[in-house]
C-alpha cells in the first residue's frame, strides 16, 4: 500500500510532528511511504523517503525538494507539461496540534476527496477544544475530571481546591501547562497558560492518580489497543513527550481487573463512534475512587500511538478500507430552473 | 473595496447560495466585486460579475469562465508565464450549508492566510451542528428551546408532548424538517431526518410562538442590527425560504419593549463573543412566557442578513478593518538542535 504521511505545520508541535513522521518509518515497513512536509508558512514539499531526518528541517534543506499544490484528488507537482499527482492509497494526517488536530487538514482532505485517516472536522473541533471535550462527554455520560472555565477577561478566581492544574483551551503535549500548588501560583500560571489561548481550564491535580491509556478505531470492527498505564513523573513534560512520540514497539499492558478494563473499553467506544470515525484516536483516563474518568482526547497520538498495538500496520490497511465518505449531494437546479419558467410565463 | 464574493459549493443549498451572491450586487453597490464560484464537484471558477445570473449556473455556461486553484495568499488563474492571483482585499464567504458553514471554507481561509469574513473553524463546527449549539447556549447561560436528541439506530421513541418538530442535525434552510402532530406521524418525520443526517433533534413545536432575528457583528464596537419579527407561515418551506435570500431592502423593526429588545440584544452578544468574530450572524430567538430562547444560529444568513441593517456595505468595511488573525508560530526547531547536539557530544 503506498501511504502518504503528511506532518509538520503551523504548530507549537512541528517538531515533534517531525519525529513522529521519521518513527513511521520503523512502523509501517511492508508500505511505500511518501513523505509531504507542511512548512511553517504552510507550502507542501515533497520529501525523498530514504533520506529523511531531523536535520532535514532544521537546516532548511527541505526546501529543495519539490513544491506541491494540493488540489481535487490529491498533491501535484508542477511539470513541464501542467501537473502530475503524486499517487497514494490512503493519507495520514500526522499533523499534531494547529493544523492537523483543529480540523484544517480534515476539511482540505474531505474538500478535495483524498481518502485520509485522521479524525473528520467535527472531531477535530471538539477534541481539540478541552471545553468542548467535556462538552461532548457529559452529552455521552461519559465522566470528565471536573474543571473551572476561565477567559482572559474574567477575574482570576477559582473554586476548587489546590492543587489545581491550568491548561490552555487549545493545545496540546502539556504546552502552558502548570500544576498550581497554592493561590501564589495562580497568577503566573495564568500569564503563561494565555500566553498560548485566550481560555483556560483548571482542574484539580490529583497526586499520583492512576492513570490509563486507551487507543483504537472501528474498521468494519473494534480494533481496540492494550490498555497502557504510563510512567509519569509529575506530569511529561515538553522534552519528555518529545521523546515519547519517537516509540515504535509494543508496551507492556497494565494489569488491572477485567472489570476496569471492560470499563475503559466501553467509554473509549462511547467517546469514538461514530464521531471519530476514519481516525486512531488514544483516550487518557484517570481511575479515581473506582470510576473512570476521561482525562484527555488525543485525536493525533504521537505515531497514532502504534506502540500500543500488535500489528498496527495490518490495522491502517484495514482502516483504510473503511474511511467514512461524505455524502454526495446532487445539485439539479431545479429551483433556479421553476423561477426561470414562472418568470416566462409573466 | 475589493471582495470576492465565494459561493455555490457542494451544498444542499448550492441553489441559494447563488440566489444570496447575486443579490449582493445590489447591496454592495460601491464595491468592486470578484465572483468565484464553487461548483458541485468543487472547483474554483472566475465569474464576470457583468453576466452574472442563476441561468449561468443552471446551464452549466460557468464552465466556460476561467479555473481557479486556491493557493497561499488567494486564488490563482493559470496564465503562460506561471499564475497570476486574483486580487482581493476581502472574502466574503457566501456558501450556506456544507461546504461554508462546516467549517471548510474557513479552514482553507485560514491556512492560506486570506482575509474572510466568515464563522470560523471551531465556530462554524459548533454551529453547523444543532446539539452542538445547544452545549454551546447552555454553557453559556443562554437558554435554548428544550430538545431530545437521536441518532439512527436508537428507538424511536420521545418523551415530550405533541406537536414537535424533527429536524437533521446538520442541515440548514428547514431540509429535512418535519412538523409532528402525533406520533402516528413521528416514523415518517425521522425517515425524511434520517434522509440528510444520522442525527436528529426533536423540538416542542409551539404555535404562534413569538420570534425575533438579530443579527450583527463585532468590528471596534458593536454593531447590532434591528431586530424583525419575520413574517411565517407554518414554517418557511424551502421555497418561501429560497425568495427570503434575495432581499435587499431593509425592513421594519418589530415593536417591542425596551426591555425585551435588550435581553435579545443580550442574548446575541454572548453567544457572538468571542467565538464568531469575523463574522456577520443572524441569531433567531423564541420568546416564551418572557424568556428569550434561543432557537438557532444562523452562521451565515441569506446574503449575510443586509435586510436588517441600515448600512451594511460600510459595516463589511469596518469589519473588513478587524478580522481575528492567527497567531504567528515561530519555528525554531530548538528541540532537533538539542537533541543533535546530544548525540553529537556521546
Amino acid at each position: 500500500m503506498n501511504i502518504t504521511i503528511l506532518f509538520g505545520g503551523s504548530s507549537y508541535e512541528h517538531e515533534i510532528s517531525i519525529v513522529s513522521a521519521i518513527t513511521m518509518k520503523k512502523v509501517l515497513k511492508k508500505s511505500t511511504l511518501t513523505y509531504i512536509f507542511v512548512s511553517d508558512d504552510r507550502a507542501f514539499y515533497l520529501v525523498d523517503t530514504d533520506k529523511i531526518n531531523a536535520k532535514l528541517f532544521s537546516s532548511g534543506a527541505y526546501k529543495k525538494g519539490k513544491k506541491l499544490t494540493l488540489k481535487k484528488g490529491g498533491f501535484f507537482s508542477d511539470t513541464l507539461f501542467g501537473s502530475k499527482v503524486v499517487t497514494s492509497d490512503v493519507t495520514l494526517n500526522l499533523i499534531h496540534g494547529r493544523d492537523g488536530e483543529d480540523g484544517k487538514i480534515a476539511a482540505m482532505m474531505d474538500f478535495y476527496s483524498i481518502p485520509y485517516i485522521s479524525p473528520r472536522l467535527e472531531a477535530s473541533a471538539l477534541s481539540y477544544n478541552k471545553l468542548y471535550t467535556k462538552f461532548l462527554a457529559q452529552n455521552l455520560g461519559v465522566k470528565t475530571v471536573p474543571y473551572e472555565y476561565l477567559s482572559q477577561g474574567d477575574e482570576r478566581k477559582i473554586v476548587m481546591p489546590y492543587p489545581v492544574i491550568v491548561k490552555p483551551v487549545r493545545l496540546g503535549s502539556s504546552i502552558g501547562v502548570s500544576i498550581v500548588r497554592d493561590v501564589s501560583e495562580l497568577d503566573y500560571a495564568l500569564d503563561v497558560a494565555f500566553e498560548f489561548d485566550a481560555e483556560v481550564i483548571v482542574e484539580p491535580f490529583i497526586e499520583g492518580v492512576k492513570e490509563f491509556n486507551q487507543a483504537g478505531c472501528y474498521t468494519d470492527k473494534w480494533e481496540l489497543s492494550l490498555i497502557e498505564e504510563p510512567q509519569k513523573e509529575v506530569f511529561l513534560d515538553f522534552e519528555k513527550k518529545y521523546m515519547d512520540f519517537a516509540r515504535d514497539s509494543q508496551v507492556l499492558e497494565a494489569q488491572i481487573p477485567d472489570a476496569l478494563k471492560t470499563k475503559i473499553q466501553e467509554s473509549f467506544k462511547t467517546i469514538y463512534d461514530p464521531l471519530f470515525k476514519g481516525s486512531i484516536i488514544r483516550c487518557d483516563f484517570f481511575v479515581v475512587d473506582n470510576e473512570v474518568l476521561l482525562n484527555e482526547i488525543n485525536p493525533i497520538p504521537g505515531s497514532m500511538a502504534n506502540y500500543l498495538f500488535e500489528n498496527f500496520e495490518a490495522m491502517v490497511y484495514r482502516l483504510s478500507g473503511h474511511l467514512p465518505k461524505e455524502s454526495k449531494i446532487k445539485i439539479d437546479y431545479q429551483y433556479i430552473h421553476s423561477i426561470q419558467s414562472a418568470k416566462g410565463k409573466a
